[in-house]
């Protein structure tokens, strides 16, 4: 079994990650004329719902459970969010890409997760996702919205994408460490394209 | 502890019960104008969301994560659904036997599983009804519906009624494997004549 | 590691919280004109959801599921509910003055399981006010609102306030017992003074 071989910027990326969604959910609660603590429950859901869903599905502990770093993370970037709340508006693009990127490790790093503990790939594929996106949708349910990834969001398949060529990466016999960066510029690079060319899936009709 | 006697057919059963959850959920989603994605999480939830919740209930790994059968079951059957859209709309009094015998073989199979871990029994009654019933609730909350099985839906009263019938039957000393099918004949029958004969539980009101 | 000295208490204040706090999901039960099975539910989700996510977050299996005194305790809240609707109205005071003794007890007693399972405290503390307050989010999502607590209600922060405070006496050389206690009328004392004095943070305007 490889070791990830950025194993030592995990935490990092881990930390910046919750951050930057913990940035967005707050961002959804001022939308939503919530309270602070209304909007401290939906910067932790939506920063630590995605990899709080894998980790219970696998059984396990949730990372957070076990160390007080990210919810400190989770903590510092609502005070942030409430005290330059007019700032922040003017750097939507960096946040996005940060996003994008928080997205992209999550998946991978989801994914290498169970891979481990000898979940079967496809499974692991989708635990890649849950962890990438799952913090969204509850952010949504609990802001009482069909979640928006539900309608016209082309992150999940830009996730799912770049986590299929993991797998098959995986299998050939590349250096540690180079797939993993791999999938996560193919998904980068689907979301920002999707979202600069305006890709969508068509909505579902009844009667098409 | 008796073995299940329908052994071999659980696996079988498992998959047609995913299948017919899945292209309902999938229903839903069209209904609701969610794109191909969005239907692909509803089919996933309404199917396997009952087992889901019943596992991690019972600190179990949900069944999907060991074996990738449940999830391509799921898939097919999203497609099925997407392409044959007109077609499957005459067949909605097929599915919704399939639905009945879906619903009543996952209560007595959540209650089994249950029951064999030492769960109380009254406590196993209720594992086997959120095998049953909470997919199609996860289902309407993400479509941010109330869930319907909390308005008009009987269902869930055949699933406790089939259920309780299920837990008399395994006290006495009648051969292995008939108090299953009993059961499921109750749950199926009591849902059959449900709905046929309108039966409903009046809706509360606040000053009654 | 002390022991919880009331500990011969905590089933009887247990089994209390998860009546009351039964009593309040089956009034929203009934004012969303659900049915009776809707009603258990709810009431179900409202008394004993807190204490079911902090198990699984805490990766055990959670209380209800071993013995089946809780879920009776639930049932009999229900048809109490049902049945006396117009005099139970009258005594809204007394239900929420026990409704808020058991979000007191619950947050404390949430923490202290979760710190005598080595969790760090400020997660322990996390881990009380889940306890203590998520079964009121479920039954708010179940009902299709966005959860109250996340807009007018103080309480979450007073479980925060008294949970603190008990991380704090924990620490000292203080008696076993004495912070339960204090934690608690802390809890207590905040409630009733910000429901009195209409204490409320401000909501959050995107362009203030």
């Amino acid at each position: 079994m490889p070791d990830l071989p950025p194993l030592t910027l995990i935490p990092f990326i881990d930390v910046i990650g919750t951050f930057v969604f913990a940035i967005s959910g707050t961002q959804t609660a001022i939308d939503k004329k919530l309270d602070p603590f209304g909007a401290s429950v939906i910067a932790f859901a939506t920063a630590l719902g995605g990899g709080t869903m894998r980790d219970l599905l696998l059984n396990l502990r949730p990372v957070w459970i076990q160390e007080e770093l990210l919810l400190v993370t989770v903590f510092v970037a609502v005070m942030v969010t409430l005290f330059f709340r007019k700032q922040i508006g003017r750097f939507r693009r960096t946040l996005f890409l940060f996003d994008t990127m928080g997205i992209a490790l999550f998946t991978v790093l989801g994914m290498e997760k169970a891979l481990r503990l000898d979940v079967p790939p496809l499974i692991a594929l989708v635990m890649g996702v849950v962890s990438a996106v799952f913090g969204g949708v509850v952010r949504d349910i609990l802001c009482n919205e069909i979640p928006l990834i539900f309608r016209r969001e082309v992150y999940a398949t830009a996730c799912l994408a770049g986590g299929a060529s993991y797998l098959f990466m995986r299998l050939a016999p590349v250096p540690v460490g180079v797939p993993v960066w791999i999938a996560v510029g193919i998904i980068i690079l689907i979301r920002l394209l999707a979202v600069r060319l305006k890709w969508a899936f068509p909505t579902l009709t009844p009667k098409e």
